[in-house]
């Protein structure tokens, strides 16, 4: 029973799981400085030094956490004093410093300036300018002697409050400690939300104004599948649902597969990886097979276009990971918010509504046939029961799942197309006959199903998977699949969400792929229901009017 | 008989029409000049004054040309006489020029940096761009003794030629020997196309490279509902599809609605508007009423909201031009493309896919409020003839459609939403019991339902409102509105076009609404057809694998 005057904030859920702990809010971010008065010129040298030393210390203290984390949080506190220590942000720092002005403003005024150069930029280099600040508030508060902002050291357990968490935040969690997440803004697929999926805590993003209610200290209970945040919980019952909620990730964590409902209706599973790396990692876990390789992230920062040796060399690190397992490899999916040096069209006003992905090859076709003949060279020599499926980003007509299909052929390989063109839903029945399997991309159909940017935070309560509108699409596509016998996979966010996974079963999705760490939790879920629930499941969410009432209505109907 | 030589191009066919003149190229833009050698310093006020004398002179050439030509064509030359006095402009080239650059190369500096100060203003700002380059390229040619760029003289007939015209460029066509205009570039709402719907003249756009081909003087056969041009066409068969053509324009010059099919189906023909003078005209056309008052327009340059006795003021206007008839008006469309200074948010990666239409309420109920007290205050007093229906841009929930409605009846007004994000066409089953109208944006639909920003020329082979995926959206939402006796209207291009004008006849839609210019075409060609070949040019649309054979297999059904 929960306490009478217990409070109920909702917000987004995003990782599933049960927290029951204080809430620690993450330090506020120091105020900027106003214009101050000028630094008389005897004076700039010491100011400058001042604004040396402080920089010093926020970078070997940045490298000093970095020894106490392994592997990638390291990494990130390395990186992060790296820009500390950047040449270029100095000397900018020192000339603002030179024309008169304070140690706190030259800082902000540096990082201004850099923030500009990578927003101008565009891409992943924009998504460095939450680091950039960071960096600015960093040394802003060791200038006036005040705490280092960010995360507190925590000595309970805690459940993490924040605006939005950096880079530098989330790479030194102390998973012993920090129990759950919760952000006021961010959405299914910001940088909160993928972290939380990957250490596997609970985690509510988009909570919007009303966490500000949430007072520091206080005990909150956190139900990560139901996006709640309770204040005042009677603590006797919210221990016992963490109890049961870690009972359940103990399952969770025994779950082996191949994955199949409790009545026996297999489901394939596979892994979105984006190199070798993570094809190994994913070779390690419960997934049969790679259901997304992202070949556009070994070319970020690429200048030249590999050649055809080399990209399939490449290529090989991840098919050599499944040597006896299907392979699904996406054609290059550049432009928009993934710039790629040599494939690239002109800024554009709605790059999300661009010249990407197959688009791209549109004005290029040689492109495309180079990295199809790397492909069928890497693929070259695997048996029958390793086969290499190839598909392409952003097909929206026939017309060019025709000329895809058409080049993948003419090497030998198999031909799919992405489905995350709402266009390419609706016309699925022109499609499909040129196409040996589709692939639906839930992120981006959701994007442009409900015509809103998937990385805005005000908009994160419409890009949800679960928008009914997004479900109808995806069951016109299983309806036409089953008609033409061609396989339906997904392979966005959705596939990772176990009771989502329940309706995309339902609706007759034949294999999910997402983050190889997600796949345990979607197979224990799948192995508690059976094929008639997951019907149920779906109907439910289609017929639902909203995605919180999707979820709502699935929730009650699975897990009673 | 053509020609057995002739020579077939294609673009997308924008104005219907057949013309056969000889093809003239706008003079192309003159080269941008290299970095030169410095002016010695005692050289440069005379190379400043070179450069007032020929910006003057452009000026005057184009204050002249405004005096010829009456109304809007008079105003947009004096607008851009106006930039070419601007002082900022020319205090950026003396500046350029003080530090040594010659008149031309300060003349593309300057105007390098309005561009860039006009493009990250973005929105109409950015539209601007092309008048300022427009500006120098007159100018860099007068330094250079050349012929000023852009529309030649023109002695007999002509098809114009460009790869995109500039509103100088189309502000003085002269219709009497310009009978058609094809450009490279823009799509179906580009400016060219815009202006020849308005003109009535025959338009192919998008036409890609091959457009090269064509040579000036030689004579070219256009249609442009084919989006055909016929380079060899025979003359003599030739003329007599003009002739046609143009006995087909006079039966629709004498066309009287209210318009109904051959058997006496009943569709409201009503108009687009922007203002009280749009509506004025509109009501001497055969226009029924108003199917999309666009109040945002009347906005763009207000720095303050207006109060709701002005607001009340400016929507009064709209109404009084139609005492008797029906107004549609939408409440503010602000965002992407059209920033309000005083509801906009911040700048964001894809504003078509950002926080605009009835989003911005989201954040701010009162600006909502407000323009819906001064719409109720604008149409007191209107009869039970003269309803005015008021809709909401970008709704894409039912919370949304359901709030927005609530809003509305609370002050008496008929509430409808706009169908334009495929989420809300989907999900019409939700929507419409809560709704007594909607209407289909067509130009938003296509370009989210493509995942392709309309205003991209890359992509204009997929912002095509005959795409088929868009038409069973359009099903899918007429169905419903059958089913729940919610009246369905369309106000995109889609609705200027008469033989799509068939299609969505054949669909069920209950309105039509465009430019009040484009109804007697659509009411002509509705009048020619009955019903059930309505139906009929429906489904073969619907079953088509892509728009232009869409397009194809309507015309060979309806026209022969």
């Amino acid at each position: 029973m929960q306490g009478v005057h217990s409070v109920t904030i909702k917000g987004t859920g995003v990782v599933a799981g049960i927290a029951y702990a204080q809430a620690i809010w993450v330090r506020p971010r120091p105020e900027l400085p106003s214009a101050g008065e000028t630094v008389p010129e005897e004076a700039r040298e010491a100011e400058f030094e001042r604004f040396v030393a402080a920089a010093d210390t926020v970078a070997t203290r940045l490298i000093d956490r970095s020894h106490h984390h392994e592997g990638s949080a390291g990494e990130v506190l390395k990186a992060t004093a790296g820009m500390v220590k950047d040449r270029g942000w100095r000397k900018a720092a020192r000339k603002f410093i030179n024309s008169g002005q304070a140690a706190e403003n030259a800082t902000v005024a540096a990082t201004d300036k850099f923030v500009a150069l990578f927003e101008s930029a565009g891409g992943l280099m924009a998504e460095r300018t939450t680091d950039l600040k960071d960096i600015r508030d960093r040394v802003l508060a060791e200038l006036r002697g005040e705490p280092e902002p960010g995360l507190p050291e925590i000595e309970g357990q805690a459940v993490l409050f924040a605006d939005d968490l950096s880079p530098a935040d989330t790479a030194t969690l102390d998973t012993d400690l920090v129990v759950a997440l919760v952000t006021e803004l961010g959405g299914p697929t910001s940088h909160t939300a993928i972290i939380a999926r990957q250490l596997n805590l609970p985690c509510i993003v988009a909570v919007g104004s009303a966490i500000r209610e949430i007072d520091n200290d206080e005990f909150v209970l956190i139900d990560g599948a139901m996006g709640t945040i309770i204040i005042g919980a009677d603590p006797e019952s919210s221990q016992e649902s963490v109890k049961e909620s870690r009972a359940r990730a103990a399952v969770v964590a025994k779950w082996r597969g191949p994955a199949k409902t409790q009545d026996g209706h297999r489901v394939q599973l596979l892994a979105n990886v984006a190199d070798g790396n993570a094809a190994r990692l994913a070779a390690d876990s419960q997934a049969e097979g790679i259901g997304l390789y992202r070949t556009e992230m070994s070319f970020l920062s690429a200048t030249e276009e590999p050649g055809v040796q080399e990209q399939a060399r490449i290529y090989r690190k991840v098919f050599d990971a499944f040597p006896e397992s299907k392979v699904v490899i996406r054609t290059l999916d550049a432009g928009s918010d993934k710039p790629i040096a040599y494939a690239n069209m002109a800024a554009e006003e709605n790059p999300a509504l661009g010249v990407r992905g197959l688009r791209i090859a549109n004005n290029n076709e040689p492109l495309l046939a180079r990295q199809l003949d790397a492909i069928a060279l890497a693929a070259d020599g695997r048996g029958d029961d390793a086969p290499t499926w190839v598909m392409a980003p952003m097909v929206a007509t026939q017309r060019e799942a025709k000329w895809f299909a058409g080049l993948c052929r003419e090497r030998g390989l198999i031909a799919g197309a992405m489905i995350e063109v709402p266009a390419a839903a609706l016309m699925a029945d022109k499609l499909m006959p040129f196409l040996d399997f589709v692939s639906i991309g839930t992120n981006d159909l959701t994007q442009y199903t409900m015509a809103a940017d998937r990385l805005s935070p005000q908009l994160a309560y419409l890009t949800d998977p679960w928008q009914p509108a997004v479900l109808r699409l995806i069951r016109h596509t299983c309806v036409i699949g089953h008609d033409t016998q061609t396989p339906v996979g997904v392979c966005g966010e959705a596939a990772a969400d176990p009771l989502l996974a329940c309706v995309l079963t339902g609706l007759g999705v034949n294999s999910l792929s997402a983050a190889s760490t997600a796949l345990p939790g979607v197979g224990a879920q799948l192995a508690d229901v059976d094929l008639e629930t997951c019907k149920q499941a779906a109907d439910a969410a289609l017929e639902s009017v909203g995605a919180a009432a999707a979820r709502e209505a699935v929730r009650e109907l699975i897990l009673g």
